[in-house]
């Protein structure tokens, strides 16, 4: 057999190898400035990589849904025993980011017990029952209880408040009968559901002496120890999705299901036992469970656009076309390569600080919540967290989507073979967008908060840290060169923010539903602007030396330049540029693209990610693509079979005419003698 | 069991059947308007939906790569019984297009032998070469010959020129030796060549006396009729793809392959015995295989988008989320729902007669290239026709991959699941951005082509019809407004044309290299300025009604000011509207959005596809897609199995505690133990 090393005589160093060792700046510094725990992050990689069970192979991208659910739940096992020993709750959810990157879906399917269900009894139980559910059972430790969410109904996603399952108490009994009405009523997408769960946290309207208390939480056990149904409970596969299909997502229907008064969760709404219902007014804050899912698609947007783009640009970096015949040019040095790639590197880098920002936040916000220690001013953070958790979510889960679009084109033909691992991402990545709040009703969402906020600022009215930016007056008009300071790339968005949501103020005419692509603009920018910022701030926090500083402050300019570009119509629609500032502004853009071509190497380096979490036969360490990727191919699909299915292929190339198979029956001579 | 019908008491008619009953026009004229062969279309929809072996079924999205590969040769097999009694070629063509509608890799994988490989040898080969390969050997009736097309190498993809497969000439055998040199001369992506092709149209290198001429084009046979790989030829399979796993892709390689020297296909360059090569100055036609693919992808673009815009439209007219509780609003009465999804309608609408047209000059530029007279003028109209082949398959193969990503979120968390259709969708259809000529690459060399058409034009040379409007003046400001005339709307693009082409003519120093971004720019707008002047051409001929001509102008009246308004920046910058025309325009996308609303179940309906086609549990005719999807899933997936993998689930959550499966052996007793 012919091995790819037989036609591999040459020693040449790949250009890989050549720029990495031209590298400018310390990729360690970089790595540190990237990732706060930048040194459990690579202990915890190399745990993953080392691991038979967790790490991730190219046949990865060959299995089917049965196979891929099966793996998945081993890893899960596997993580059973990580989850023991970790040192505290933030470690074992970074192990789970991590192993993510490289296996999404099984973040999403244990997540869906360790955040999701667990959420939702901290957030809605009482200290005891939140003591029995979580700890006294195990579920903390994936043990014994493994729990699902069971929000969404086949009728009701984004719109929670009109959710149809009932929950009817009976006081003669002291229990509620857990009731689907109709059809639309199911739950649906129920991550967990049709496998793995045995428990449910499930919303539904809480009806008692004949008055609907609207949605609230009951925890509802679907599944005994022998893993059959609890009467009354009818469960079904969902079956096969665009993407993740390692979750067993499943639909319910309670047929009159029967549970005990206290499963009822009970820190916000309690119930006597004569039917009398006690509510208080935070349960707004019942639906912070989908918080931490939003939050943390932020960070990885981050961790898994990273994977993204250092393929996208390895590729580039490596491969060669056109040119000189013999010494074809990098596809890298082309400007449109540059302009298809190099944005979306800068995007992923400025993603780093602005979610470990966000992270903070909200496990700040969530410690005073369950602390309930100064309740308004928490209630006033969670509003603000609210809108740019979903700003950021809806934004960059957007962002990142045409970020693996862009990549896999980008590879050319080669980006379209299962092993560029792009394929497989963008179906998985592409859920992002919908889950945990739709991408479009989160924005216009936050568009018209940011708006109200405005409002508010403009009567004086204090604003959040997010929000401050509000409170000052908008430059009239831009100066954005190469050597303006760096606050005039991060003001051109404030100022293009109070522009909009001023021109809103005016032409809404009290229909804030026409306003929607305002608004949703208004979100993006908020984003942008969210950036921006807080990757400034920590670039001034972390006082790193010239050469690491002066190309992160490239990858700065060019994130703000490349987007006044892309927005160019709003920017030049509210007069903060003129037509010839715009040209100088992409005339920047082609020249910081220039700057950064010498460090790609370097800055995709930086992220520090093993090969096996790439897992991509186009993105390896070594640069050396062409024996990767038909080293990956030959060992996974042999060589030279016949077709299971040759039988086929020899009936239809080899078949009798037409004539013969119709036994002659067209034949002129029949057909003449049809006619006598 | 419990069906979906016991829920479903109510008989009330379903939004769609409601907005179907008040539609204005009447759909048979529109659905004429659209398809020049309407009628043989409804046939042979009818014939392949009651096909069992070609109608598509949901379970489709279920299979895996190996049951897709053989589902797809049995289509092939049922189509070549079609095949035989085919009234012309077109007629079968036809067929196999809107077969591909609900299954484009079968249409790939035979498309591979029927166009590429039967238009290599058309395209290059001499009369009887033709007459032999094609028609004497069955191919053209899949017969004895299943061909496959073997351009494509590892190393090199969009630059044929650099191949590097050779195929050198021994005079003393009158044979070419075909030979593999190197890895990156591996033959790759071949579709057909893992399992289905017996013989090949090779690109290879000719070398003669130690002379290098250039890619040629060869057959070679691959496998005998046992289906046993020719001596020297090596075959793998190329394994799993982003989509179209249905196709067997496959990488050739060849150790020193002797072919006759008459499978050198001998249209434009032959070689006598000793080995002197005659080239005839016209070769690069031989790439006109490519050609038909091209046209093909935008005719594509058309039928496949009017299948997912319906999913879309459908869903969003059925589906009802906020608003009065028990009364919901359809999410379609959304502004940004409309935004999302209605340019993309009108995108559809504006590309039938474009592709029409576009095949028309195709199949007539083709039949004077065969006939071979007047060289010269087929010579400049097959230059005219690449490039706005080029700039309509670039441009609107991304556009409708937006669009199915677009309609997919649209469709909310229902949108990802695979019975939609739209996951699917998306991974097939990805591939049309890169094959057959990478997107960017024919974009960049479209707009070139167009700046120097432009120059010509100034110095008054002719321009074919699709670049006449380059010799006129373009205009200094538009006006667009609802009671513009109709050319008003088409002039806005030449205008932006014109004045983009002059500023990149102004700004480019002389490196083209550095306006790329503006040339794609050129290519994009050039599509729409095709697709308006289509439209209108049309519309004019048609001489339809007022109440079907005015749905279809306010459907071209917003192609064009939505994308004025998408492309703001560019208008602005270049003068053509001011900050305040911009706000007009966008108020009139709204405008027409809100006119076009009552209009959207019968421009849907208009398509006229059956249930089968569209294959999505959320876009079906009848509009209840509660049922349907309900339906859907239990028919394929049942109801409350437990998972094959169970022993692995209690393994996990009824495992010992850690000191117990470690015997102890961390307790605190054997530790005290142990330090004694």
């Amino acid at each position: 057999m012919m091995s790819a090393s037989d036609f591999n005589s040459s020693n040449k160093k790949t250009f890989l190898q050549k720029e990495r060792e031209a590298t400018s700046f310390d990729i360690n510094k970089i790595n540190a400035f990237l990732d706060p725990n930048h040194e459990r992050t690579q202990l915890i990689f190399k745990q993953i990589i080392n691991d038979p069970i967790l790490v991730s192979k190219r046949s990865y991208y060959d299995l089917t849904k049965e196979q891929l659910r099966e793996q998945s739940i081993k890893k899960i096992q596997r993580l059973a025993s990580y989850i023991e020993i970790a040192k505290d709750a933030g470690e074992f959810e970074d192990r789970l980011s991590l192993l993510s990157i490289s296996d999404p879906a099984v973040g999403t399917r244990l997540g869906i017990n360790l955040a999701l269900f667990v959420n939702a009894v901290r957030g809605n139980g009482t200290d005891e029952q939140v003591n029995y559910w979580l700890v006294e059972r195990g579920t903390l430790q994936i043990r014994d209880i493994y729990g699902c969410f069971a929000m969404t109904e086949l009728g009701h996603g984004s719109n929670v408040a009109g959710l149809e399952t009932t929950a009817t108490y009976n006081p003669k009994t002291q229990t509620f009968t857990v009731n689907t009405p109709k059809l639309s009523a199911t739950k649906w997408w129920i991550g967990g559901a049709a496998h793995s769960s045995n428990h449910a946290a499930v919303f539904a309207r809480l009806i008692s002496n004949g008055k609907d208390y609207g949605v609230k939480t009951f925890v509802v056990q679907l599944r005994d120890k022998n893993f059959d149904l609890l009467p009354g409970i009818t469960i079904g596969d969902i079956g096969s999705k665009m993407g993740r299909d390692a979750i067993d997502n499943g639909w319910i229907q309670f047929h009159h299901v029967e549970i005990p008064k206290d499963y009822l969760l009970q820190k916000f709404t309690q119930i006597d036992a004569d039917g009398t219902v006690h509510n208080t007014p935070l349960e707004q804050i019942s639906y912070s469970a989908l918080l931490q899912g939003r939050v943390g698609m932020v960070l990885d947007s981050h961790r898994h656009g990273a994977r993204f783009v250092t393929i996208g640009l390895r590729y580039a970096i490596g491969r060669q076309q056109f040119g000189k015949f013999g010494n074809e040019t990098q596809i890298i040095d082309y400007t449109l390569h540059q302009y298809r790639l190099v944005p979306y590197l800068a995007l992923i880098y400025l993603l780093g600080p602005a979610s470990f920002k966000l992270l903070n936040d909200y496990r700040a916000i969530l410690n005073d919540l369950y602390s309930a220690k100064n309740i308004k001013k928490t209630i006033f953070d969670l509003k603000n967290l609210f809108v740019s958790s979903a700003s950021l979510k809806a934004s960059n889960t957007w962002l990142v989507s045409q970020l693996i679009d862009e990549a896999r084109q980008a590879c050319g033909g080669h980006g379209y073979h299962a092993y560029s691992g792009l394929g497989k991402a963008f179906s998985d990545w592409s859920v992002q967008q919908t889950w945990e709040g739709d991408n479009n009703v989160l924005s216009i969402n936050a568009g018209r908060s940011i708006i109200k906020y405005y409002e508010a600022a403009q009567k004086g009215k204090p604003q959040g840290e997010d929000f401050q930016y509000l409170t000052k007056a908008p430059l009239e008009s831009l100066d954005i060169s190469e050597s303006s300071p760096l606050d005039a790339y991060i003001e051109a968005w404030s100022s293009v923010i109070i522009k909009v949501a001023q021109y809103t103020l005016k032409i809404h005419g009290g229909d804030w539903e026409s306003v929607s692509q305002e608004r949703l603009l208004l979100s993006k920018f908020h984003s942008h602007h969210y950036l921006l910022s807080e990757y400034i701030n920590h670039l001034y926090s972390a006082n790193l030396a010239k050469k690491e500083s002066s190309v992160l402050i490239l990858l700065f300019k060019l994130y703000s330049a490349f987007n006044i570009d892309k927005f160019s119509g709003v920017f030049l629609q509210f007069n903060l540029i003129s037509p010839s500032q715009l040209s100088e502004i992409q005339s920047l853009v082609k020249s910081l693209l220039r700057q950064l071509r010498p460090h790609l190497t370097g800055l995709t380096d930086a992220f520090k990610y093993p090969n096996e979490i790439i897992n991509s036969s186009l993105g390896e360490f070594n640069g050396d693509f062409f024996n990767n990727y038909f080293g990956d191919i030959v060992a996974n699909y042999g060589k030279g079979d016949k077709p299971p299915y040759l039988n086929v292929i020899n009936e239809t190339l080899q078949r009798e005419n037409r004539e013969e198979r119709l036994s002659g029956s067209r034949s002129k001579k029949v057909l003449e003698k049809l006619s006598e």
